[in-house]
C-alpha cells in the first residue's frame, strides 16, 4: 500500500476549480487501483491570503512544504496584486528553493482535438530550466524619477544549472525512445549568457552520441513551431525561452487550458510541484467553465513522478479517450460542458 | 528631381541574391516615376570580408555610412564565423550607433497567400525597440573553466529608450488609423526591467487617450498570435520580445522569406536601415531560389521613409498583385520560380 502526502495549493481564480477536479480524479484513480492512496493537505495561500495577511504564504511555508511527497498547485494571480509580488512570494521561491530545476511540459496534439494549425503532427516534450537564467530576480533601478532613469535585469546562467537540465533532457530522450534534443539559443544577441549555454550544450551532448543534438535560435524556433512542429522532439530551453515556447506550444495543441507541467527536482531531495500551465483567469473564475484537463494531466504527471506508472497510464488513457470522444469539452475548446462535467467524464473512464 | 544616395550592404549568403532584386526593383520604380533616382554604393562587408580581413566592416565604417540617405542590407552570417561576432561587428552597432531605435515590422497575411493557420485575419504592425534592452551586450563570465563557472547577461532599459519607442508606436497608430497599441511585457518574472517598462507604458499611454492601450505577457502574446491574431493592431515590444514575436508573425503571414523590416531613426539625424527579416540561409545560398519579397518589401519601406509615398504605394501594389496572382513564387511558398523570376514579375507590374 503506497500512501502519498500531497500538499495542495489551489491558489486563486480558476485554480481553485480545476484543482478540485484533479483531486477528485486522483481519488478515483486510487479507488480503481488497490494499493494506492493519498492524503491531501490544503493550504489557503495565494493572493486572497495576501490581501488579508500581507503575505502570499506563511513565513515557514517552504519548511512546511518540504516534508510532502509532492505539491499540487492551481494558479496564482489576482487583480489588485501585482504579478511580480504574487509570483515572487510563492511560485518562484518554491521552484528555486526546492531545486525544481526541470519544468517538464509535454506538447501533444491529441486525436480529436483541433488545433489552430492547418497541418502538422505535434508531439514534443519541452524541458525548461526552472531555477535561474532570466528569472534570477537580480537587478536594480537607478536615477529614479529622472529622465536618466534606468533599470538593469541580469540573467544568471551557471554551468551547474545548465548542465543538469541538459543532462535531464538527454536522459529523458534516451529513456523514452526519443531521437533528438534541440537546444534553444540566442547567442547572436545574448553574447555572454547564450554563448555559454551553447558551449555547455556542446559539451553535454558529447556524452550522448546516440541522441541527435540540434540547436535553433529562439526566434527561428518560434517560427518553426508553427511551420514544422513535427521537427521537434525533445526541446531544452532557458527559463524565459521555455516559458514563451511552451505557451505557444500549448496554444498549438488546442489551448492553454489543456497544458500540464511538472516542476521537477529529479534527485527527489525536495518535493516536486505539479501545476497546469494556465493562470488564474479572473475573467472566467467562478463560472464553472474552466478547462480542468491541464490540471488533471498535471496530476497524471505527478503519478508518473511518484513511480505509479500503471495508474499514470490509466489516467492518461482516460484523458485521451475523453478528448478523442469530442463530446465533453469546455467552452475554450468549442464545447458546452462545465469544469465538473469534463472531470466526471474522465473519472468515468477510469472507473470502468 | 530627388536623388538618393543609398549604401548597399548585400552581406552574405542569400543576402546577395535578394538585394540584387531589390536594387533592380528600385531602378524600375525610378524609371516608372519621373523625378526619382538612386545612387547605390556597394560595400563588400560581412562574413566573407571578415574571413579575409579579420573585421566585419572597415574601422571607419560607421563614419562612411553616416552620410548616406539610407542603408539597404541583405543578411549577415556565414558558417565558420560565430554569430555573436558577425552581428556585433556590423548589424548591431549600426542599429545602436545610428539610434535606429525603432525596428518596424509589418505582419500581414496577403490575399493569395496561405499561412499555416486555419483561420484568422492577420494585419498588425510590430514596433520593436532596437537599441537597448536585452541586446545591450553587457555581461561577463566568472570562474572560467571551473564547475562554479557562471555568465551574467544584463538587460538595460532606459526611460528615454522606452519612452521614445512607445511614443513612436502611439504616433504611428494615430497617423495610420490604427486603434490599439499592445505592450508586450513579462513583469511577473522580470521584476526590474519589465516592471519599469510597464510604468513607462502607462505614463506614455496617458498622452494618447484616443488610442487604446493594452498589455500582454509575452508568453500569452505568443499563444494569442496563433489563436487570435486579429486581436493585434500595433504591438510595441522590447528588443528580444519583438525579435521572437516578429519571427513568429513572419511565419504566420506565409513565411520568413516574405517579411520586411525597417530600422528607423525617426528623427532622421542618422540614416535608417532596411533589411529583410530572414538571415543569410547558407543552405540555399547560390541556388537562385531565395524569396526576394522580404528584401523588395524592405525597399518599399525605404521609399516610404524617404517620403516617396506615391512610389512606395505603386511598389506595394505590385508586390500584393504578384502574391495574389499565386503563380510566380519561390519554393519556400510552394512555387517553382527563381529569385529573379519573382523580382521580374514584380517589376513588370510596376512598368505597366
Ligand atoms: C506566472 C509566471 C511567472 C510563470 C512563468 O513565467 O514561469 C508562468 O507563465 C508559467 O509558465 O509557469
Ligand atoms: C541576427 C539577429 C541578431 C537579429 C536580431 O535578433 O535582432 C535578427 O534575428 C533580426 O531579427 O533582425
Amino acid at each position: 500500500m503506497s500512501r502519498y502526502n500531497i500538499a495542495v495549493i489551489p491558489g486563486d481564480g480558476v485554480g481553485i476549480e480545476v484543482i478540485e477536479e484533479g483531486l477528485a480524479t486522483l481519488e478515483a484513480v486510487a479507488k480503481a487501483h488497490g494499493g494506492l492512496s493519498f492524503e491531501f493537505t490544503r493550504f489557503p495561500w495565494g493572493c486572497r491570503y495576501y490581501l488579508e495577511k500581507g503575505k502570499m504564504m506563511d513565513e515557514d511555508g517552504l519548511k512546511i512544504l518540504r516534508d510532502f511527497d509532492a505539491i499540487y498547485l492551481g494558479a496564482v494571480g489576482f487583480p489588485g496584486v501585482p504579478d511580480h509580488i504574487s509570483l515572487w512570494g510563492l511560485l518562484l521561491p518554491i521552484r528555486q528553493e526546492f531545486e525544481q530545476y526541470v519544468n517538464l511540459r509535454p506538447i501533444k496534439l491529441f486525436p480529436g482535438v483541433t488545433g489552430p494549425l492547418r497541418s502538422g503532427n505535434i508531439d514534443m516534450i519541452c524541458v525548461r530550466e526552472n531555477t535561474e537564467g532570466e528569472y534570477a530576480g537580480v537587478g536594480g533601478r537607478m536615477f529614479n524619477g529622472t529622465p536618466q532613469e534606468l533599470a538593469l535585469q541580469t540573467a544568471v546562467f551557471t554551468r551547474r544549472g545548465m548542465e543538469r537540465v541538459m543532462r535531464f533532457a538527454f536522459d529523458y530522450a534516451r529513456k523514452n525512445g526519443r531521437q533528438k534534443v534541440t537546444s534553444i539559443t540566442k547567442s547572436n544577441a545574448c553574447n555572454y549568457s547564450m554563448v555559454f549555454w551553447d558551449e555547455v550544450f556542446a559539451a553535454v551532448s558529447r556524452d550522448y552520441p546516440d541522441i541527435r543534438a540540434d540547436q535553433l535560435l529562439v526566434d527561428a524556433a518560434a517560427a518553426l513551431f508553427v511551420t514544422r512542429p513535427e521537427r521537434f522532439d525533445v526541446v531544452v530551453a532557458s527559463n524565459l525561452f521555455g516559458d514563451i515556447l511552451t505557451d505557444l506550444g500549448a496554444a498549438l495543441q488546442g489551448g492553454i487550458g489543456l497544458a500540464p507541467s511538472a516542476n521537477l527536482n529529479p534527485e527527489r531531495k525536495y518535493p516536486s510541484m505539479f501545476e497546469p500551465v494556465h493562470g488564474s483567469a479572473p475573467d472566467i473564475a467562478g463560472k464553472g467553465v474552466a478547462n480542468p484537463v491541464g490540471a488533471i494531466w498535471s496530476a497524471q504527471m505527478m503519478l508518473e513522478h511518484l513511480g505509479e506508472v500503471e495508474a499514470a497510464g490509466v489516467l492518461m488513457k482516460a484523458i485521451a479517450d475523453v478528448l478523442a470522444g469530442g463530446e465533453v469539452r469546455t467552452p475554450d475548446m468549442g464545447g458546452k460542458s462545465t469544469t465538473t462535467q469534463v472531470g466526471e467524464a474522465i473519472r468515468q473512464k477510469i472507473l470502468i
